[in-house]
Order: structure tokens, then C-alpha cells, then sequence
């Protein structure tokens, strides 16, 4: 090779990797100590918010996301922070007016946000129009996101007509996101191959999880096609639901023509952070590790635990095959959106309802919703009977205007809102805490005094509790003290121990 | 791409998988319910034999390693069974005389083996030219052996030179051995196409192992190099220090222009069968997950733990990174060895010495035999101070001639010794075990009629003796007096404890 392309690496640790590998619970002061490490390697991005890690903080850690935010940004001064937004969607379940989406990309950017990688579950670009719109007006970098998937009708032509559509929006950079680890070594080698053809300067980012075994494949054929960024997670935190791993991607490029210019040993103080703090998450950790069958159901992983509760919730346990086999048949109804939040939970859901109740025989607001066009359009056609079903059970017409056209301002109103809640701080940025999460938001204020709590549990205390409540129920988790016979080089003395 | 190439696999699960994972303790029981599946799937062919479990299989089991032979050959009909000789080693520790050379191969084919990859720890062809005329004599399937290392002699066309010597001996095809997953993407490539030019026509086998989280790119790249076979572990007994996964290697070439020809349906069966049995095996687990530190330091994650271990006990636990900085020294003084077993416990042992004793004051038997020549050669010269200790210290000659024409034929001397043991069964068979392991042949000889011992354990049944043994200390299974070596203020004292 003649020359060394540099491929940038945009490490995801502090979001997407704990919030695939343990249910999104780390806390922030477990990521602090790795920030000067992770802010001097040498990464093009660091990916630190957005994605479910809004919603867990203010749910399960009574830590405020906008503190978290403007920490990271403290602590990370030189690199580029990274988010995940959900188009239209922010980090909510719904769309939301054009005013609090306006909003929210102002206050991110203002908190200290770099880079917005924007998606719509459907690929429809016109819920991303008004975000990408935002973040272009704060001055941040818009990265436009497709998402990849795997259907009779999505095509390496299809992708690159998204891919120009949201170009067209102005967006600074592209993503292609394979959240659920389907993109095989040659699609993303085509699909990046025609991208750079049809849009050349683009940048173009590589979003993979690593649950199908693939995917670091994948990733090198990405970046032999042109791809100039690719996203990993730090070893530690990285395989199984999660990421292919930073330190192997870096290696794995050798000798290729290309090269990750990370610092190989800031990398391994990142690797030690993260080993040494993994264990007290234990009781979150996915046990999951490599599986293909994905490649059949295109469920990801993480969906299938989801159906899997909620038919043991209706006593359905063994019904998990026949929901399985009834996921593509539900998509191909629904046009054949890509499963990632929140079609994933619309579809599966339904597919769940069909088997225990009959196909289509009830179908969830969020599904009649789906088929009638209010989360935007499909690349399909819509099921015609099973769109007439929906008219009927919810009275609603479909529609085919951007679905956020339909929604009026509503920031004053939430604004309102949230003012009558103890413990609201006056702030947009409660303001639209409220607005994402408008029934966890209330106790997060309330108890937002109280401080962060870190759910993560020393391991090695999560067994003597687990032992002593064996051993002996009826007096607590420590029956100390205890004696013992202590023979030090020959000579026994009794001795006993308790907690200090 | 106009045409697609069959790639071929072979299957690991039932040797070096478990080998990697689990300590070799997986017993033959455990295994047999996947057999029919493996054996329709249509693997090139599947390994099951030699390496560490014939010793597992004596040692730990007490299973006699020519009945699990025969009973794989009995129920994979249809398939091409492998196996991993080291040479004039054979499956022990020492190099054998040529006659026992050539009985045991004779035996090993006559009990159902096919295929015999053939290894040399330091790519010495002479050490494996009489095993590979015996498996040629025997009309089977010889597979000669790279080892694939890195090191500053280390090159493309030194491969190539050892690919034609192995070539020369009547290889029936050739195998490129990444033992401890440093086989980056691109040496695979460089390697395999430069193989492939030198001798046409040649199959070539990849065996990688996963721990670096590089090598299913490595696997990629050979193939499109021209690998005929690449090596991979079905799903649920893969990766970490194991292999890549079966189905993700079938997947993964989707669209390539390449295809592994594999039953998806049965592969799915294989792999619920030891994802069901591996937990019994929990206790003999790795926990090791992606390590790419090993690049750096050049020793497989196995030496490592045998290494810290070997360090304990000598009170001197804090010194593995003094030690880890030593190996690669110590491998250089010894003119580059891959590291493999046994080179890679030799230097490790050695490496260890040098720290705790002081640079080469002390050497090991083995250490000191293989400066002067009495393993093969190696690639490098080795440190003539360091040959001068070896002479001083153990009054040998360096030699430069075959080591194995060093030693008069042993056949007789090995029967005469072997009929004297009790529970020896006369045949050829049982001279060959008590010749690879002499001491623990006759335990396991004397023992044998017992029947195999199951060592995997019922999960639940661990769970609760360990709950009941922390109840009533006094009468669970963990018996008292425990020893501990406790360090107060730096000294350390060995110290006993039980209750009072």
C-alpha cells in the first residue's frame, strides 16, 4: 500500500455499550474516572447521551441527564460529544411539536452536545428534517442516519437514495446503523461502496453490534469500501449484545493501508477502568452472547427478552417459537419498517397479541397507529386489511402528511405543566425532562435533591447477603461475629471477627 | 461474482473448543448426543482427538481415550475425523523414538482417525517428518503445520519456505496454525496467497484462535486468499480463548462469492446441545472474554494464568508484568519459538526463573535442552551465553542432527514396562498411554473398570452445596482447615483457619 488512511473511531462505552450490555444502569461517577483517558486517545467522537441513557437516569439513578451532560462535557474538553437522537421522537415514545424539537437540539447543543446522530425507526426523513434543521442552526454537526435492515424491498439502492435525501438536509455526515447486528460483510461493503459513489466527500460512519459474530467483519469491509468512521466499545464493555471491541479494531487494521491512530495505552487504562467497575453490574448483565438466529428472525436480542416477559406475564411461555415466526410476518404488514425503538416494540408487541389472541383480532394503539401512517411511512405497502382494521377499532383515517405536521405547539403547555411539579427547577431543561418522560419525571424532581444513586453493587457484598440469607434468614445478612481457630505459622490463637 | 467457492469447515467443538474453555474436561457422555447432528451437517471434517484430551481423558476423567476414539468414529460415520499430533511428541511432553512414532499413528488410524494435523512446536520439519510418512504409510489424510508467530525473522517467504518443506514430505494438505490469535487480516492474506502461489493445488487449512477478537477478519481474508478450510467452534462453545463462531462464519460470507455448505437447521441443534450442557462445566470455565494485550506481549492467555499461578506460589505474585516483559527476551535468547505447547511452558518457566533468580542464573532441564538444540532448531540463533550456561550447568553437548535420531527404538522396553501394571490390558493401545503419560497411566489403568467420571456438575446441586456449606461450615463440603498465605504489612505469614 502506498498510502495510510486514518479511520476514526467513535467510542461508545459511555452510552450505547453499558446500555446494551447492562440494561443502561451504570452511573456517572463509575465513568468519570475514564474520561481524561477516553478525552486524550484520540477518538473522532465520543458517544455519552441520548439513546435510553435520558430515560435510566431519571427512572433508576435519581441522576439529572443535563448534570450528566455538562459533566461529560466538562470532563471531556477536548473531544467531540456524541448523541443518539430519535428524530422527531427526541428521546421520547411519541413525535413531539416542531417547537420542543427545536428546543431540545438548543438546550443539548447548549449543554455541550457536538455531534447528533439523528434516526427514524421507519427511515422516513421527514421526521428527521426539523431535528437535522436544529442542529445545523446551533452550529453542531448533523449526522443523518440510516437504518439498516433487511427486507424483500430494501436494496443497496434504496439505502443510497436515503443516504441522498438526507444529504439533502444539509446533514455534515452520514451513519449507516445496524443496531441489530444483521449488516453482513458484503451489503456493507456495497452499501458504503455505492454511498461514496453517489455522494462523494460524504463522511460516512459505521454503527455495528456484535451480537451476530459478523459484524467486526463487516466493519473492515466497510472501511475497505470508504467508510471513514466506525464505532466500538473499549474491550471490557464490548462483545455480546454490545460492540465489536476499540483495542481489536485498531489492531485488526495492521498492515492494511488503513489505521486507527488511537493511544494503544490510554486504551488500556480505559480497558482496566471498565474491567474493575463491570463487576457491580452483574445482576444487569446480558448473559447473552453470540447468536445467528437473528439472522432469520431479525429480532434483536434485546426484543426477544421483552416478548419473551410478557408471554410468561400471560402464561404463554412456550408460545416464544410461534411469536417468533409471527414477527416477519407483522413486519411485512407494516411495510416492512426496521426493528429498532420504538417499531421493535410496536411490531413485537403485536406479533404477541396475533398468537395469543389471533392475528389482528386486537391490535395495540401503537400498531393501528403504525399502519395508519402516524409514525411516518414505511418502504412497503401497508397490509389493506390489516389497515381497515385499524380504521375501525380506532375511528382514526390514515394519514399521509409528516406526522409532526399534526401536532401543534405545544411548549408553552408543557411548560405549564411542569411548573406545577415539586421540585421543578424553572429550567427548559426540566422543561423538556418532563416533556420526555412525563410520568417519571414527576418523582425525579421530587427526589432530585436526594442525589445519584448507584445501583451498581460491590459483588463481592451481593454474595455475603446472598449467603447469609441462606444460611440463616431469621438474623440478618451479617451473623457476626464469628470465631475461629487462627493458626499463624504454628501457633492457634481463637479469633474473633466482625465488622469493623 | 460469477462463481461461488465451497469453503470448507472443520468443527472444534468436541476437541480444541472445550480444550480452550473448559480445561478439557468435557466427557464423552456430554458429547455424544450432538454426534448424529455434527456428522450430518457437512463439515470438512471434525476434531476430536489428541491435544490435552487424551490426558484430560486419563488424568481427570477416567475415560480411556481409544474407546472415545472408537466411539466417535462409530458415531460420525460419515465424517473426516481429525485430530492434533505434536510430531516426534506425539500427545506427551518428550520426543519419542521413531518405532513408537510409527505404532501409534498405525493405531490411531487403525481406530478411525483421518485426518493428522501434524505440528512442530518450532516449525522443525524434521520433528514431524516421521509422523507425517506414517500417516501417509497408513493411507491417511497428512495435514503439515505452520505455526504461525511474529517476530522480527518471521516473514512471508520463511512461511512459504516451511509450507515447501512440509510440501515435500507428501503433505496432503497444509495447515496455518494461529494458536494464540495473533494472526492479523492482513499476514493471513499475504501468507495464505503467497502459500497458494508457491504451491498450487495445495489445500490450505486456517485454525485461529479468538482471543484477540481480530482473527474471524483474519478468517475472512485467507478465504479470499484462497483457503480451502477455515477452523470455527459451533456458537455456544466459542470465542474468548476459544474460536470463532461456526454460524457466524457461515453467515458471514453471505454474498462473498464464497459459501460454507453447512445444515443452518443442524448447526442450530449442535448448538443448543452444548449450550445446555456448558453450564455444568462452570467450574472449569475461563472468564476470559477479548485480550489484546496479547499482541504486545506475545503469550497466549492460557500461559498467562499458568504463569500468575506459577508466580503465587512462590510468594511473587506482584512480578507477572516483570515477567511478561521477560518472555519475549527469553524467547529471543532461544531464537524466536512460536509459543506453543510445550516451547510456550518452557520459556514461560523460564521467564519466571529469570525474575525471581536473576537472568539465566538458573535454568530449567527444558529450558537448557532446548538451547542446545535437543527440541529442533529454531528460526534464530540462540544467545551463545546463554548456550554457555546451558553447557555449564548441565555438562550436554549442543546437537544440530534430528533429535529423534538420538533415541534408540523404545517399543519393547515401553511394552515390557507397561505389562507390569496393574489393569493393563495387553494391547498396543495401552503400551501408547502408558508411553505418553507413565505417570498417570497406571492410576488410570488401575481404576478404569469404574467407568468414566462425569466431572461436569449440575449448577443448581453447586449452587446449593455452596449455600449449605456456608450454613454449616463445620459439615459442608468445603472441609476445614483452610491454609491462605495472609500479608500483613508486607509479611507474609501462611496461615490456617477453622471454626472453633
Amino acid at each position: 500500500m502506498t498510502t495510510v488512511r486514518t479511520v476514526g473511531i467513535t467510542e461508545l462505552a459511555l452510552r450505547d455499550a453499558h446500555q446494551s450490555l447492562m440494561a443502561t444502569r451504570m452511573a456517572l461517577e463509575d465513568m468519570v474516572g475514564a474520561c481524561a483517558d477516553i478525552d486524550g486517545a484520540g477518538y473522532w467522537s465520543v458517544e455519552c447521551w441520548g439513546g435510553a441513557t435520558f430515560d435510566a437516569c431519571i427512572r433508576f439513578l435519581n441522576e439529572d441527564p443535563w448534570a450528566r451532560l455538562r459533566t461529560f462535557r466538562e470532563l471531556l474538553p477536548t473531544s467531540r460529544l456524541q448523541m443518539l437522537l430519535r428524530g422527531q421522537n427526541l428521546l421520547g415514545y411519541r413525535h413531539y411539536g416542531d417547537d420542543v424539537v427545536d428546543r431540545f437540539v438548543e438546550r443539548a447543543a447548549e449543554n455541550g452536545m457536538d455531534v447528533f446522530r439523528v434516526f427514524d425507526a421507519l427511515n422516513d426523513v421527514r421526521n428527521v428534517e426539523r431535528s437535522i434543521a436544529a442542529v445545523k442552526r446551533a452550529g453542531k454537526h448533523a449526522q443523518g442516519t440510516i437504518c439498516y435492515t433487511v427486507s424483500p424491498l430494501h436494496t443497496v439502492e434504496g439505502y443510497v437514495e436515503l443516504a441522498r435525501n438526507l444529504a439533502d438536509l444539509g446533514c455534515d455526515s452520514l451513519a449507516l446503523k445496524d443496531m441489530a447486528a444483521l449488516l453482513k460483510p458484503q451489503p456493507a461493503f456495497d452499501i458504503v461502496t455505492a454511498i461514496k459513489q453517489a455522494l462523494p466527500g460524504m463522511q460516512v460512519n459505521v454503527h455495528c453490534h456484535a451480537t451476530t459474530g459478523v459484524t467486526q467483519v463487516s466493519l473492515m469491509k466497510a472501511i475497505e469500501a470508504g467508510a471513514d468512521v466506525v464505532d466500538t466499545a473499549i474491550s471490557s464493555l464490548s462483545l455480546g449484545p454490545g460492540h465489536n471491541p476499540t483495542e481489536s479494531v485498531v489492531e485488526m487494521l495492521e498492515g492494511t493501508g488503513f489505521v486507527a491512530d488511537l493511544d494503544k495505552d490510554l486504551l488500556r487504562r480505559v480497558k482496566d477502568h471498565f474491567a474493575a467497575i463491570k463487576p457491580r453490574y452483574a445482576q444487569f448483565m446480558s448473559s447473552f452472547s453470540v447468536e445467528t438466529d437473528i439472522f432469520d428472525s431479525q429480532i434483536p436480542g434485546g426484543m426477544i427478552s421483552n416478548m419473551e416477559s410478557q408471554l410468561r406475564q400471560q402464561g404463554a411461555g412456550d408460545k416464544l417459537a410461534e411469536v417468533l415466526a409471527e414477527v416477519p410476518r407483522v413486519r411485512k404488514a407494516a411495510g416492512y419498517p426496521p426493528l429498532v425503538t420504538p417499531s421493535s416494540q410496536i411490531v413485537g408487541t403485536q406479533a404477541v397479541f396475533n398468537v395469543l389472541m389471533g392475528p389482528y383480532h386486537v391490535l395495540t394503539a401503537e400498531f393501528a397507529d403504525l399502519v395508519l401512517g402516524y409514525y411516518g411511512h414505511t418502504l412497503g405497502e401497508m397490509d389493506p386489511d390489516v389497515v381497515a382494521k385499524a380504521r375501525a377499532q380506532t375511528g382514526k383515517d390514515p394519514i399521509t402528511v409528516r406526522p409532526g405536521d399534526l401536532i401543534e405547539p405545544e411548549w408553552d403547555a408543557l411548560r405549564d405543566q411542569a411548573a406545577g411539579l415539586d421540585g421543578f427547577d424553572g429550567s427548559d431543561e426540566d422543561v423538556l425532562t418532563y416533556a420526555m418522560f412525563p410520568k417519571v419525571a414527576p418523582g425525579f424532581f421530587a427526589t432530585r435533591a436526594e442525589g445519584p444513586k448507584n445501583v451498581g453493587r460491590d459483588p463481592a457484598e451481593v454474595e455475603a447477603e446472598r449467603l447469609a440469607a441462606a444460611g440463616d434468614p431469621g438474623t440478618g445478612p451479617l451473623r457476626m461475629p464469628i470465631a475461629y481457630d487462627v493458626t499463624v505459622d504454628g501457633r492457634t490463637h481463637t479469633v474473633s471477627v466482625r465488622p469493623a
